[in-house]
């Protein structure tokens, strides 16, 4: 066998301890809040029938998921490089070697379908929709689930953007109560001060008024490109969404129409008290103003108790994210301490399961983008130097006698709980305390002849350097 | 879109809310332990370049290697059935409608390489080899790190037999001392005994107990064979042991001295015993016997402090696993509770390294079995009734004025660390209990006008129906 010098295949990564123990540190945090909003754990398989996966993403969507091959494939297939059949005619007839006509496999979906009917998770919407059809029998209305899991897609890999990734879900089903939308807000409120973050935006949008904003202008049907016009604000600007929405079918008196709600100014009450004037001919309009209202409400009574809302709660009307999905409210969260793009959003879906079958089950959910967390709290420094912390106390070995009288010393820290190593060979002190620096371990106990005759132990601290004799019972106390 | 009636994969499954908790209860407690023990977490990523994972498990394991096809693979490729060109001569050169002659790749590897050159992890040893090599510059050694991630085989389902499962791996690099493998003892018997087992028991071995034997014997370099027959003792009784024996290549003489130490029997003392007497002329069957001396003493010190050994530590010379690999000791921990194969195994290894260029790195690692530990925790019915339980506290909706008095309540709840739920819509009282008893909610609070206007509520404990009367703080106290 040849050595072969080995690499990571493209746009994956290791995670080190140190990242490891960051990055549960951010799952921990925001698992602990949806299990106490409520929400129990489900975890889907990492591969599905190419067939559930298929046709959801949309054909862009579709190139990106990993297939993966069927085994025993090569047993009965021949394969040919396109190249070199360039002079084969449009039906690909082939002769073979006595000139029996053979038929290439030639279309795209007959060739998948020969040799991949497996891919790799490309998100954990589909797979819950399925898990919920499949599982409807056992599963009691409202369904509240969340899932943290990896994800993967054939992206071009670049800088934050990678081909596995971690995606953190939390969805009910089954309950049409904006309860649940208010909930949401306040999840992404607690998870996301809990990690430190001093400065993000909710921001928040209702389905129902764009397509009430598209149905005054009389341009109901044209609701799809307005959005993605204007959800382009912040990058092009007034003049861009304008150029934008003319090129799209808009006309200069649509726009008149248009500008003062791209421009919807001040507080949310006031872009309410707005809106509804805008909207007072619009039924549907109307009813998601109300929405937003009744989230609002439902928010200011929750945090009438307890810990207030850190997050800037912003209506923003120019908030789209994939339209076609939602038919409700609609969330983004932004951290505005950083320059990264959402760090989290979701919305409201009345037919996630309609692709299964199983209609008219509404839903609503939204998403932690753990990776871009993980930049910020980086950037921001935010994590806390215990997160760098495995091992607490590395007890030293001097030589056999102090390895005798070391072990079960060792065992009685770590039945304290407290994590704690003897080194396994007597190496040189100056080796044991590099392996103690390497790991950040924030103490370590020294024993030699003296400790063992008094009982009382070398205790040194590795951040101060400072050493003070202690028994094991004192040590104990002061390390718990 | 037509619409699919979904399935899962073939040998995956999905884990519900109650199998979540309960595997989590599984791996928490083994990651915990490995913690204690000064073991860091480490992940690496579910696919690896095809070429890290070829030639590492044999030709049957590469067989059950999951590919995965590379993207844009069908802009350029033709596949053909084999069984329509079976008319082709050997060397498969095609001719096309034009007669351009034309030559498909015709070797497996050439192939391979065309569609594939990435495959989804097979277990974690290979990429913690990986993962070791490549961060060599930043690791201190000696390196302790666990791994708790799925793998992934190409195997033929069967009850228990699954295509994606967990494997739970701590492994030590760059330690010769004796004492890592203590510790592995002390951490299987932490862990299982933690996890509620009563009755198991960790087989230990040492390779070069086998080897003496083999070159006391005189047959040193039927090592393999001696081991892969006497493996066998449990299923097939001395007798079939013996004849495989024979048709493996040694003789009636041989099987004279080899029957005394295959059927040695006794306590592990007493075995040791034989096996110094029976290894005297063995420099290197003796070194194996010293090796597990010197285990059990490390073990003795160990657990000479707080909690016993509830394992029952049995030296198994018949003990082989995959002998090929290790290099020193070998472990094996079964249940004698239930009939279950192995639950958890491992040993040293001289090489693990070598296959990608960095020599002489000795290691030690185990493995636990958690789809089995599951199966049998579930099978002794161990699991603790409170890993059924997600939300705590259910507030049941009986309408707006009392959904509105309850919004701070249950964020009170949730302030105290309690998993607390609202009931989202004011539906019937028989359907939110309904709810409550679907999810194991133990209590339910009950307000009406009563409640509001006295400020007690009524709490209902659901597993004995009792009621009670209590205000906020009363149940706070109570749930806390």
């Amino acid at each position: 066998m040849s050595v072969i010098k080995p690499s990571l295949a493209k746009g994956t990564r290791d995670f080190t301890p140190v990242e490891m123990v960051k990055r549960n540190l951010i799952y921990d945090t925001i698992k602990t809040v949806f299990r106490k909003y409520g929400y129990a754990e489900i975890q889907t398989p990492s591969f599905e029938n190419l067939s559930t996966l298929t046709g959801k993403y949309g054909d862009e969507g579709d190139k990106l998921i990993f297939k993966i091959l069927n085994s025993g494939f090569f047993s009965d297939k021949v394969i040919l490089n396109k190249e070199t059949i360039t002079e084969v005619a449009g039906n690909l007839d082939l002769y073979v070697g006595n000139k029996v006509p053979m038929r290439a496999l030639k279309n795209e979906n007959q060739l998948l379908n020969e040799i991949s009917e497996k891919a790799l998770r490309y998100d954990l919407t589909v797979p819950f929709a399925r898990y919920v059809v499949m599982h409807q029998h056992e599963i009691t209305l409202p369904f509240k689930r969340f899932q943290v899991q990896p994800v993967w897609r054939a992206d071009r890999p670049q800088k934050g953007r990678y081909r596995e990734f971690y995606q953190c879900d939390v969805d009910v089903v089954g309950s049409e109560s904006l309860l649940n939308e208010a909930e949401f807000i306040l999840i992404y409120n607690e998870a996301l001060s809990k990690l430190g973050l001093k400065d993000f935006s909710i921001k928040i949008n209702n389905r129902k008024i764009l397509s009430g904003i598209a149905e005054i202008i009389g341009k109901p049907d044209l609701i799809i490109d307005m959005t993605v016009a204007i959800d382009k604000l912040d990058k092009i600007g007034l003049d861009g969404v304008s150029k934008e929405l003319l090129e799209r079918g808009f006309t200069e008196a649509d726009l008149e129409k248009l500008r003062p709600v791209i421009l919807l100014e001040g507080t949310n009450e006031e872009k309410l008290t707005s809106l509804k004037e805008v909207l007072a001919q619009s039924e549907t309009g109307l009813k998601g103003v109300a929405e937003i209202e009744q989230v609002f409400e439902y928010v200011d009574s929750l945090i009438s108790y307890g810990l207030p809302l850190v997050a800037k709660l912003e209506l923003d009307i120019t908030l789209a994210r994939g339209l076609n999905y939602y038919t409700g409210c609609i969330f983004e969260v932004k951290t505005n301490e950083v320059a990264m793009g959402s760090i989290g959003g979701g919305g409201r879906y009345d037919d996630l399961t309609g692709m299964f079958g199983l209609k008219d089950l509404t839903g609503v959910g939204v998403s932690f983008g753990a990776d871009r967390i993980y930049d910020v709290l980086e950037e921001l420094n935010l994590f806390p130097a215990s997160a760098e912390v495995g091992t607490k106390v590395l007890i030293s070995n001097f030589d056999t006698e102090a390895e005798k009288y070391a072990l079960p010393i060792v065992q009685q820290f770590r039945n304290a709980g407290i994590s704690a190593e003897l080194y396994p060979s007597s190496a040189k002190l100056k080796k044991q305390m590099a392996y103690a620096d390497a790991k950040n371990i924030p103490y370590v106990i020294l024993i030699g002849g003296d400790e063992i005759a008094s009982g009382e132990l070398t205790l040194k601290d590795m951040q101060s350097g400072e050493q003070k004799k202690l028994t094991v019972l004192g040590i104990l106390e002061l390390l718990k």
